[in-house]
């Protein structure tokens, strides 16, 4: 197999590093570690598991400095970024401890024997179990919180299902390196394949019981239909594109232009616009108050510096994808990206006129872009939504009482799977409450790959009958009290 | 489109219906009913439609005798079981408005504003909405329980999802009926289509949101490949096929051999052998602890009167089952089905002597039969098991500290989706801690098609951002108590 190369975004040199992409062969041997581990998670238990992951965010911790220094130079992302992203990772990883000794997520549920109008009622007992071991395709926009040791990554292990991730081409040296960090501490519990083809084998090696998968709709979907085609088909959990609409109604326009034009820009342009939640497309009435949002949005786009992007290969698809955006029917240039060196992107913003968004204004364009529709009314408005994709998030600057585009609005909750009230949607909390999903193609699940219940995308539901105590887990025993659980049809929580 | 016929499954005499199979613009209707109805459940709020639920069983209870004769003419079921099943499907429609009422599967969650080592986190809320228009494939052998106003329907219902049935061909007569009594109450939520055409068009109907099926893997998977090769693909929820092994250890069959024999039978033959958790293979020691169990076996069996399938051609295919089971290499007649009227079925018994279960051993199939298998050892038993699929159930015969098949007992927990502790699998007992589900081929799910959380299947979750109360659902705004809520990551009950 041909050695694996990196390649530095702001010089587009490329070097060897000093393993190639994993073969057959390695690849089967990842995925028989994992099965293994599958094993010793769950014989960790739960609170063994939030052990080990408090574990493995204190070992990324102590390699603070090289994890950021070698994400920096693959990613160009900048220190202060990668540090945040690295404090987001580990957050997470103690946060999934957290859910673990909180224990709700098991959804512990026993029914003992009794009559019912069916008929007798056997003493039945419920929980959730690790489905096994779990492929990772890991994203290039965040190489530490959404690639090796990030949330699906958290999640599966919280679970208590082994792990071998597909790393991204964008970041192989960060993904080795965390790799091993993470095996510093972990074992077998993670391993990490690298290149196309192992892609393609991991999702279709039968061991394998889902997969999570963070990317573009082409890539995501090709993988998704493998992962359905197989002779037992497993659950892909996709998170592939979204456009993520904002409107500004007539009022928060009147009386916000600048405030909403400035942090519109800001959010757009955060990260070289390389975010899945960044706004692509933004709805503004067709008056004064909507033409001074605009200038202060496009003043604020085109003073911010051009960027590297991740690849070279994203920054020549993100002018390829403005391009296409401009040549829409309906759509001009209202900042043009200023000439960039090669494999930086500059901040573009594109200006649309019509009653629906078709062709290349369906499309996410990854980058710091965004197409700026102008509305005449609410049923406009509602109308040019309707034409959009389902996104991960909409956003509504709108006024309290605000009654100006109530049929619009209903549009961006229906399509949403974060609806925002005058806030801007890049920055994704970890949480109990966060919702990082939606419909198709924001994802191809009805569940989160961010926050508490993402753990839900690694579990099966196992029901005990008539199970003596000694052959339960110890979760579902009668004497048991550690975590909240449904007795006869009533939620009983731990005393306190 | 040609006329719908129903067969009498005792006579096989055929005869017309008064209504057609369904053509396209009938399928499209349908599918525009199901998205107005959704929008009118989601209006109904979760105690509306707990109070539509309970109004769907009286009327279908008001219509009883009605009811259990359509269904009895088209099934041969008889009436015992067939007012036992009714009074199971009004059963589950009215533990399922028990569940909404109760309200924790709305899995409400509030992280308020604060602080994290993440940075500050907005206010962040999130609940489960229902996911848009239901397809249900209605199976053969619950006739009641299964189909039209059945489990899959009911949990769509609840989760606040207008409903499309595609009707089970072997009792369109019954589908007809119980469809417009439900009607009569829920108007457009629930409508019925007939025919394969309806069926293959229903699962690609772009407003069509998720399909739940139960029936055979082959019907299954097809349908399964469509809605994943949709442009857009949705969830489907299939249960396949279930082979259900059941293993007796030596201790057991030392001490009960003629009780679980006796068991065992009536298990198998209950309902003609119709049922997905039937015991279709059943392992025993090979001694003459064994013998004594199979000998009981045999006889109740050989006992047991034939009975008319639910249809001809499930007979023929029995008939069909059965020659291929007792032409596998290593397999015998124990009891051999007697001359039964065309369309019936009588009980047979295959005996297995070999290593691992293959070719049509491991297929499931329809009717009352048993393959039995004699063990030598645990490794045997245990390798014996590992070679067949996974099940929706796994049965233990064991006694107290029975240590007598360890590893065999492993493996059944590890592939059937209920395990059971001396108890027969057939009876399916809807509940808070059910499950009926497990790995392929049994589901292709992480979900249960039974009980409680069955709802689940048919359900999104949105998070909202920063938003005012009063855009909201009431159940997420600060001063709504009456459902189980997380609080800032700690579970808080309604006050009793």
């Amino acid at each position: 197999m041909p050695l694996v190369t990196t390649t530095d975004p702001t010089t587009g040199e490329s070097r060897e590093l000093d393993f190639s992409e994993s073969d057959a062969a390695e690849v089967r041997a990842a995925v028989d570690r994992a099965v293994e581990a599958t094993a010793d998670l769950d014989a960790r238990g739960r609170l063994g598991r939030a052990e080990l992951l408090d574990a493995i965010a204190d070992a990324l911790e102590a390699r603070r400095v090289d994890i950021v220094a070698a994400a920096d130079s693959e990613t160009a992302l900048g220190e202060t970024r990668l540090n945040g992203e690295l404090t987001r990772t580990t957050y997470q990883l103690r946060f999934f401890g957290e859910v673990l000794r909180e224990g709700s997520y098991l959804e512990a549920t026993i029914d003992h024997a009794g009559d019912t109008p069916m008929g007798p009622r056997p003493d039945l007992r419920r929980m959730l179990l690790p489905l096994g071991p779990v492929a990772v395709y890991a994203a290039s926009n965040f190489p530490l919180a959404f690639s090796v040791a990030g949330g699906d990554t958290a999640a599966a292990l919280a679970a208590g299902c082994g792990v071998v991730v597909k790393a991204h081409p964008a970041h192989p040296a960060t993904s080795d390196l965390v790799g091993r960090i993470v095996q510093s501490v972990a074992g077998n519990a993670l391993s990490v394949v690298y290149g196309r083809e192992a892609g393609i084998m991991l999702v279709t090696e039968p061991a394998i019981r889902a997969a999570g998968f963070t990317g573009s709709p082409g890539g995501g979907r090709a993988l998704a239909d493998l992962a359905a085609a197989r002779p037992e088909p497993i659950p892909f959990y996709g998170e592939l594109g979204s456009l993520n609409p904002v409107i500004v109604s007539p009022e928060a326009a009147r009386t916000r232009a600048t405030e909403i034009g400035t942090g519109l820009s800001a959010s757009i342009v955060l990260g070289g616009g390389q975010f899945c939640t960044k706004p692509g497309i933004v709805l503004v009435p067709d008056n004064s108050d909507g033409e001074q949002l605009v200038r202060v949005l496009a003043r604020d786009a085109s003073l911010t510096a051009a960027k590297p992007a991740l690849t070279t290969a994203m920054a020549h698809a993100y002018a390829a994808g403005v391009d296409a955006l401009a040549g829409e029917t309906g759509a001009t240039l209202a900042v043009e990206a200023r000439d960039a060196a090669d494999g930086a992107t500059s901040p573009t913003v594109v200006a649309f006129d019509g009653d629906e968004f078709t062709g290349a204004l369906l499309e996410e364009c990854f980058g710091p872009v965004a197409v700026v529709a102008r509305y005449r009314d609410d049923a406009h408005a509602a109308r040019l939504l309707e034409s959009l994709p389902a996104s991960l998030t909409g956003s509504l600057f709108v006024d309290e009482d605000d009654r100006g585009v109530p049929l619009a609005r209903k549009v961006v909750a229906a399509k949403s799977g974060r609806i925002l009230y005058n806030q801007y949607p890049t920055g994704v909390a970890v949480s109990w409450a966060q919702n990082h999903g939606g419909s198709w193609p924001s994802t191809n699940s009805v569940h989160t790959s961010v926050g508490a219940t993402s753990i839900r995308r690694f579990l099966r539901p196992v029901a005990w009958q008539n199970a003596p105590q000694t052959e339960l887990p110890e979760e579902l025993r009668d004497a048991y009290e550690a975590v909240p659980r449904r007795v006869d049809g009533r939620l009983v929580l731990p005393a306190e």
